[in-house]
């Protein structure tokens, strides 16, 4: 069995060891976002696939929820004493290996897909049922538009980092743009895999910023539209918030209500012009089931929290084999 | 009083602190030697201006002799665990903040100057008395070429560092190059430092790698041959073997007995085309005196350990102080 996953970075690799624990014995090809990445100190980081890697081979911090464990901050507190701008964004000497490497791959020539295998053999060894592929071998970032009444124009554009990591997503947000997605190739692999696929999941990830910007590098949304396999997608809001993140504060810069139904339709369905076969929400979000019905997804409502990989498989494995049509609440 | 002092790196910054320490109201300019500086894992490295400034600030790790103390090593470790090559030059955590640093300056067009005053700022506050200057803002690299037996030629051309610290100095020496040598350009300050000198100080570096580099720089030597102020040198070798390094393992190579008057001479008299009006060895190569002299050399006899600054204070002294000409034993 082989199962295509969307995904960000800190929910999407709870998502993906859920995935493992439902299918122990399926090849899992995870497309991740780099829509996020950034340079910094000369160093390209990959937030979500670094993210993913380390989660899938147990090796990310338990308490942070995101990078390694035994993290040494040696590098960053040097970085500060010399006021080495940025010094907002916490860079662990573990991870800063990571992206020594990387950096020094892209500027030999190899394709980001490349250099995210070679990282994961690391982590995930060279037979790995999961493989993790790039959205993209081109530099794709997501800029974010806030209101800063100390700028002239009373806006200002600043990296989603500097947004998310340096401002706790609290200015308001204008406007959402990813700078180089309409010029980026899908990497090598993306499409091919997801034509392949027997199963296709959309994580319940960042709708703006993760699994947006990988449905919108050119020819991975049609991909996922023609693909043979059936598409599911899960929410990422619970009860009208995100249980992970800031999503909150991004959807409605994009016109969507922050409601599971609301984001469900803004994905769509395959019959009409998403790329949708069914939208998973949270039980306590089962209201809102007969509004997606009424917008032609099959949808259904179970529990989605992601406090173990088996709590994450039960509703994978649940909305894999839910009859449409059948919207009893799942237990 | 202005001194400027021609230096290598553990050995060089020694000297430095006892020069500091023999005259602490002067202002001392080191011109560095660059000619060992390598690029690894993408990071421009120069050992020997890290050397001193790391040293000058009092910051070295004291058992190890270089390097930083309260040093981690969390990153080269994540590098050996994805046998990212080469893992044979030991990276400190706190010190790759400094190779960053200077990677990104540089990448950013600041030449090699700038970035070093940037660096020292930070470990020795922005009005040092002492003045780091790399010897040239051109990239420089000394490559060792050695016998190998299992190469074709019978022999094989190494970086310095690679010689130095994978190959431990074993290999027989063939001959030692510096690749750029003859397009490098004295950093900014450098000529007119040394013509506004009151004082022109040689350090006990090694004479092949270190202070040959520095002089071999188009306009160096010249500059030092023309100085108004005198040009003392200090014997790095002590009874026939070098006090700190392995110049043992180079100076054939250039021809040179390893020998203190043998590098006097090397350097020679700026009388002839040298660029010494003095030359001071160890009181154990008393009786290489006469030698110097028949080669038309000023020279003096003074114990030269540096076991402590005072100590390298007290010989920097006497051949400052030294009458030409009396050559009595120096207690």
């Amino acid at each position: 069995m082989q199962i295509v996953v969307l995904a960000g970075g800190v929910g999407g690799s709870r998502f993906v060891r859920g995935v493992r624990s439902a299918y122990p014995g399926a090849e899992v090809t995870v497309i991740g976002n780099t829509a996020d990445d950034i340079t910094l100190h000369g160093l390209r980081i990959c937030p979500d696939l670094d993210t993913m890697t380390y989660a899938l081979a147990g090796a990310i911090d338990p308490e942070r929820g995101w990078g390694l464990a035994d993290e040494g901050w040696k590098v960053m507190a040097e970085l500060q004493a010399h006021q080495a701008e940025p010094t907002w964004f916490n860079l662990g000497d573990r991870d800063i290996a990571t992206h020594l490497i990387r950096t020094q791959m892209l500027a030999a020539g190899y394709p980001l897909s490349e250099v995210t295998r070679a990282l994961a053999q690391r982590w995930l060894g060279a037979d790995s049922p999961v493989t993790l592929l790039p959205m993209s071998e081109d530099r794709v970032e997501t800029h974010v538009r806030i209101r800063d009444e100390h700028s002239p124009s009373g806006q200002r554009v600043v990296h989603f980092q500097e947004f998310w990591v340096r401002l706790h997503a609290e200015p308001p947000v204008l406007g959402v743009v990813q700078v180089g997605i309409d010029e980026a190739r899908p990497a090598a692999g993306v499409l091919e895999t997801i034509a392949a696929a027997d199963l296709v999941l959309v994580a319940p990830s960042n709708p703006v910023v993760s699994i947006g910007p990988i449905l919108a590098v050119p020819g991975i949304r049609d991909a996922v539209r023609a693909a043979p396999a059936p598409v599911i997608g899960f929410s990422g809001i619970l009860s009208g918030a995100p249980v992970l993140g800031m999503a909150d504060k991004l959807l409605p810069a994009i016109g969507v209500e922050v409601d599971a139904a609301a984001v469900g339709l803004h994905y769509g369905s395959r019959h009409a012009d998403g790329v949708l076969d069914r939208w998973v929400v949270d039980s306590d979000d089962a209201a809102s089931l007969a509004r997606l019905h009424r917008g032609g997804l099959d949808a259904l409502a179970h529990p989605l929290l992601m406090t173990t990989p088996e709590l994450t498989a039960a509703f994978i494995r649940a909305a894999v084999d839910h009859t449409p049509g059948d919207d009893a609440l799942a237990s």
